[in-house]
């Protein structure tokens, strides 16, 4: 198998013997799902059925299995990824993956970490030690009476002021008045210390929600966003962070389930590392050793490595232990994890003083102690100033920037447009007609294309039909639109909708020249059918 | 606390005093996650923080613990419902949550399934007995082997056809193509037996492609959709539900992790059953008991009531037990599942003999056996004769319907089109300026709105910014595009296209009269901001 995905399980099993049989079960039951006696063609065993590459006891009873997966049966996107990996096998027992390898082929099909620890670093214009953050909360205070914590933290000189995960557009406190205020607070706070404190809102909302949640965000000046991939959807999670210009914090809620046995699930290091770091976290939190959750000190650091590590191109992401955290064990943190870490810090915080920017101070300063600060002055934040290409939804070639203002000039041509062909592809019947690409092909941020059409005397477009809707402005002369079993006489000014899959055609059957009109369409569509 | 969603834990504890303890931490963990000695004010104690509603010991150190939350934390939202329910607590150990209660009031926001266990009879013309349904495999078989499979099935007689749920958009077999020719064979089938089968293929994809997959499916005619919620995101499975008129089938892939353990994880019943329904399943797949997976005879009662007892007025859906069923237990299934259950059969339909339209035939005989099976004629699809109102996503009101032909009229008017006032809210800053809504209002299902602008001489639009972009048509007289700190003089057939975030505004500074011009904009957009 040419560069497969590779995944390490660990099997609890009798003996050598059982694994063996275990893992040739996970081989056809995460791809073919089939019994693995059931005659399979030789390029489906070949292509398709994963390979076992090697089984080896490691412990008493425990087996660790490498098995390789041909990449394309993943199709290249996360949610079929998770069903390869663990679909199925996650309502079987005792199979836990502990390690999983892409080859660069599979992971440069994804953008990752928009910032990255560099790019954050830039950001903040922070280097050599960590970053301190913390949440809003709790759930039910006002919207003013979050603002004030967020206040107080970037006075006292902190990094980062997310909201805890379990704020969303409540009836009491909404998202946009959240995000609003908490914005506007750290900005103050900015003018004051000179320094940036990042506010990070969370986006939990449904999917007709979210997407307005982020671009209200951003639209409003919010550097970044928080977001919890298990709960919102993983590849929600991976559209999201791939389409704004945002710093990604991802929250491990509702992956615990993976965690609770130590022969079952996706261990952390998998889950909450590289597939989160691959679906674009810039920053991972997860349950620090020593908090009130339940991760071991081996299970941080293998965490830590794969959001740092080399992986492709991907940019490392920053880990983000919650919980445990003090005053008099920073020593123990910063010796554990390193200057490239963002401590998430609760209560500890508070517990020094009534004033929480005096207790985010003592925090600075601690830290401060144990690691040698460089200060520069903080990047221009994308979201403020983002430029047309950085939150495209897609479509962008480097080359090409949108136009501004495409001038009109003589004969219903413009500068720079060339007329192309129609339709490329022989099935098609058409006549005498071209194409105008005006807006929409260049990077330009619309959710639709506008182009402009000529049909000749006599000519006409193919007889098609699609579900994606046009609307049609006529501009010159006069022409026919057949839709289904009516046609409709079309004439300067007047406006159009062909509806999802009504068969439709545009004819010149008149002698009043060229019929020239624009043509609206969504900018992701289907391709047009012949009709049946 | 009026109209609570109350859950039913089990822990795992000690004694009274430690599960007493355990649950008044679940209180504040999932709301206002903080320490429950925590000072808090009264109004979210009362309010927002969870409240112990009783404790009982049920077995040796196993204790049941019900516990209410006030409906309005969840947002009225599946993500935050499942954060609220298990996101932080999945990282804690000894948790499970064994039932769910729901008021009418948060049912009432949720579509639920579309068909239901009634529907899918009626749209099968199938009474009395359980539906029969198979699963098209192996991922790597081309499309006609795999239609091949699907087009014996039907022929026998059997109900349902679906894709596996690893068959996706792959190099090796194209999600369009398998579409197609499934539904050509098993239409084809139709005409031969005179009963309908369906084929239902699986929706697998990334956020960008997963409702163009849909609509592609539900374009060309078919009835339903296989969906893995737990790979899609819940929210996403909930959102194609309520938006395409299609039996929904829920396959449980990477749920299973809740299931591990008895003492941890949230119960089959709660999540394939309670929480599926909800998001809009017909039809809820898992693991029969007696299978090669592990549900217990008990998990598979409570499951079954979960989905077909009453719950608020959400339709009952199908159970489909998989796995584990042949003909010589075809008796204990019926006893055991009753009529309304869909048999989900794979290897032993093959096992009967060569051609699989005899086994299947074989099968539909033996359950004739022990049900009296009523036909009716079936009911029209609504994927094959779909209005353009049906696979809308939202906006559509039932009284506006789209018009295909908006014939121009004098002095740029348009019949029917009535102009209105160009902004309401006394924020900006305009003058002397009409706004016509063309296309985009009227459940046009288009990605963007068409809109016709005119502004008198000295009159001008608010100067403003925002995420969406514009792109504007010069049709009448001439005017000035303001674009950040560039102008741009418009003529007719002049367009312009203004990107994210810039501020800009349009003006009639000239003494050409009026200046009229077209504007598209994307549908789904953000509010306008005043310029900072």
């Amino acid at each position: 198998m040419d560069n497969p995905i590779v995944v390490q399980y660990e099997l609890t099993c009798k003996d050598a013997a059982e694994a063996h049989k275990a893992a040739k079960d996970i081989t056809y039951e995460q791809t073919v799902e089939l019994p693995v006696d059931f005659p399979l063609k030789e390029e489906i065993t070949n292509c398709i059925t994963g390979a076992i590459r090697q089984i080896e006891l490691i412990d008493n009873e425990r087996y660790a299995a490498e098995i390789e997966y041909a990449a394309e049966i993943t199709g290249w996107q996360l949610p079929q990824l998770l069903n390869i990996l663990y679909g199925n096998i996650s309502i079987k027992n005792n199979i836990k993956i502990i390690g999983v390898e892409f080859p660069r082929q599979f992971l440069d099909k994804f953008k990752g970490p928009n910032y990255g620890v560099e790019g954050i670093r830039a950001l903040m214009g922070v280097y050599g030690r960590p970053l301190l953050a913390t949440a809003l909360k709790p759930m039910g205070a006002s919207a003013a009476e979050l603002a004030a914590i967020a206040s107080a933290f970037a006075r006292g000189g902190g990094d980062i002021v997310k909201d805890d995960h379990g704020l969303v557009d409540h009836s009491f406190c909404s998202f946009k008045e959240r995000v609003l205020k908490c914005l506007e607070v750290v900005e103050r706070a900015a003018d004051k210390t000179g320094r940036r404190c990042l506010y990070i809102p969370n986006v939990l909302a449904g999917f007709d929600d979210i997407e307005r949640q982020v671009e209200f965000a951003v639209g409003h000046g919010a550097a970044g966003i928080l977001i919890a991939p298990y709960l919102i959807g993983l590849d929600t999670a991976r559209y999201l962070a791939a389409n704004y210009p945002i710093v990604v914090m991802a929250h491990p809620a509702l992956t615990g389930t993976n965690f609770h046995d130590p022969r079952h699930g996706i261990a952390p290091s998998v889950l909450l590392g590289t597939i989160f770091r691959l679906a674009g976290a810039d920053v991972s939190i997860y349950p620090n050793v020593g908090g009130r959750f339940s991760f071991s000190l081996d299970e941080c650091r293998r965490l830590n490595n794969a959001l740092r590590w080399e992986l492709g191109g991907l940019r490392p992401s920053f880990p983000a232990p919650a919980g445990g955290m003090a005053l008099d064990n920073i020593s123990e943190m910063a010796a554990l994890y390193g200057p490239d870490t963002i401590y998430l810090i609760g209560g500890a915080l508070h517990s020094h003083d009534k004033d929480l920017s005096v207790g985010t101070r003592v925090f600075m300063d601690k830290i401060a102690e144990y690691f040698s600060e460089h200060i520069a002055n903080p990047a221009p934040k994308s979201g403020t100033a983002v430029s047309s290409c950085d939150i495209n939804a897609g479509g962008i070639t480097a080359t090409n920037r949108p136009n501004i203002h495409i001038v009109f000039g003589d004969d219903y041509r413009w500068d720079g447009i060339k007329p192309m062909v129609y339709k490329s592809g022989g099935e098609f019947d058409f006549k005498d007609i071209t194409r105008h690409e005006l807006v929409g092909k260049n990077g330009e941020l619309a959710d639709f294309d506008l182009r402009y059409f000529e049909i000749g005397q006599g000519g006409y477009s193919s007889l098609e039909k699609h579900v994606h809707i046009h609307v049609i402005i006529c501009v010159r002369g006069t022409g026919t639109l057949i839709c289904e079993e009516n046609s409709y006489v079309l004439r300067p000014f007047d406006i159009a909708y062909v509806p999802p899959l009504h068969v439709h055609q545009l004819r010149n059957d008149g002698s009043d020249g060229v019929f020239g009109f624009f043509c609206i369409v969504n900018h992701l569509r289907d391709k047009p059918l012949m009709p049946t």
